[in-house]
């Protein structure tokens, strides 16, 4: 499937109620890649007027998750979708709660990164960026992938699982720095934070496999869901 | 609702493939709090025994996040579910990805007692088991809610917000304690795993609100949410 048809059904208000799911997920998957990005920049440039950005916009992306969960009921309840209509209102339920939640670990990091400016905190490792930025990449393409249901730019987030290494590497990094805990703790925090964003991504990028195929590839090995993709 | 009836189509296997859903629901939800009590007590006690069977079990618990899905998806592309039906297939594919996580949050605690026991590591701070038991009764609590169609008892973990406060104050606990900083590492984020497991049984109560009530309460006050069930 190369793109959603949004006008398939002979009911037109089925039709426009299918794009609205579309379009409300892409754009509280829009917001919250805004919302990491900001939050990296608090940290990473110590700017406390991003910080009450990211933290003001947080209701947004919640009502968001709302729209779209309610789009997909009425939908499920009025117009007995099947097939790929099905699968897509599946996936975009699936999904908003990945969004939320990387949402949530975006706010989390925003609030570590507003504790370490008014701390005075030294700068933050400089692998720190580069984790951040990989990350943040990884969840820009599993929302590529979604809003252009393409499966295979969905395998490419799967088999990018090296945020996982970069990020244990820095957490271990971060230990001899006995100098500084409370920094300390604040950093290992956000760089779980990161680990999760990344681990999100890759539940968004299974959604996408799941809607475009309708296999369900979670907890399959990298090779076998490349294999499904790619047969 | 007091609770589901499963006889209430006159399609036998409608009835029947409904009652699978919550049957495996609960099975789930059953097995991830053993997962939740096992890897508290390897923390605990530091038996390795006890990590083995949590890590043995994960597998199970993903297969069965595959079945409910599944199910879900069957009912909803051949029965045309309304009204309750629809909801409790909704509550279900939401409620096993919370579940689904809560396991991974008790496999990473188990394997942060493995460390620690390898280590030598001496035993963890005694506020750790009274803010595992109180994590660990919330998810029962929002689990029996579940099982047993009860918005009200949903409303009791959604209450009680304790577990939070009683996690950030074991973590700020641990930060004197220099000598030891990779078991301090490894301590905080246990809590935090902990704190997440506390955060996913609040998402489970507020989809058997949905559930029962056809109300999404999510971010909503507790008061609202409360006079949402008590009106």
């Amino acid at each position: 499937m190369d793109r959603f048809d949004f006008t398939a059904h002979s009911s037109s208000p089925y039709n426009s109620e299918m794009a609205s799911v579309h379009r409300h997920l892409t754009e509280m998957g829009r917001l919250v890649l805004q919302q990491v990005d900001d939050a990296l920049r608090a940290l990473l440039e110590g700017d406390l007027s991003v910080v009450r950005s990211v933290l003001e916009r947080e209701d947004r992306v919640d009502t968001l998750e709302k729209i779209v969960d309610e789009g997909c009921a009425s939908v499920l309840a009025r117009r007995q979708p099947a097939a790929t209509d099905l699968r897509l209102l599946i996936a975009a339920s699936k999904c908003v709660a990945n969004l939320e939640r990387v949402g949530d670990e975006a706010v989390k990091v925003a609030v570590i990164a507003r504790e370490l400016i008014e701390a005075g905190a030294p700068g933050v490792d400089a692998g720190l960026a580069e984790a951040g930025a990989e990350v943040s990449r990884l969840l820009a393409t599993a929302l590529s992938a979604l809003s252009a249901f393409d499966a295979e730019r969905a395998v490419e987030v799967i088999v990018d699982g090296g945020y996982r290494e970069s990020l244990s590497t820095l957490a271990v990094r971060q230990i001899p720095k006995l100098d500084a805990i409370p920094h300390l703790l604040n950093i290992t925090w956000a760089l779980r934070s990161l680990e999760r964003i990344g681990d999100h991504a890759h539940n968004i990028a299974e959604q996408v496999i799941y809607l475009v195929t309708g296999r369900d590839v979670r907890h399959l090995s990298v090779e076998s869901i490349a294999g499904v993709v790619r047969p």
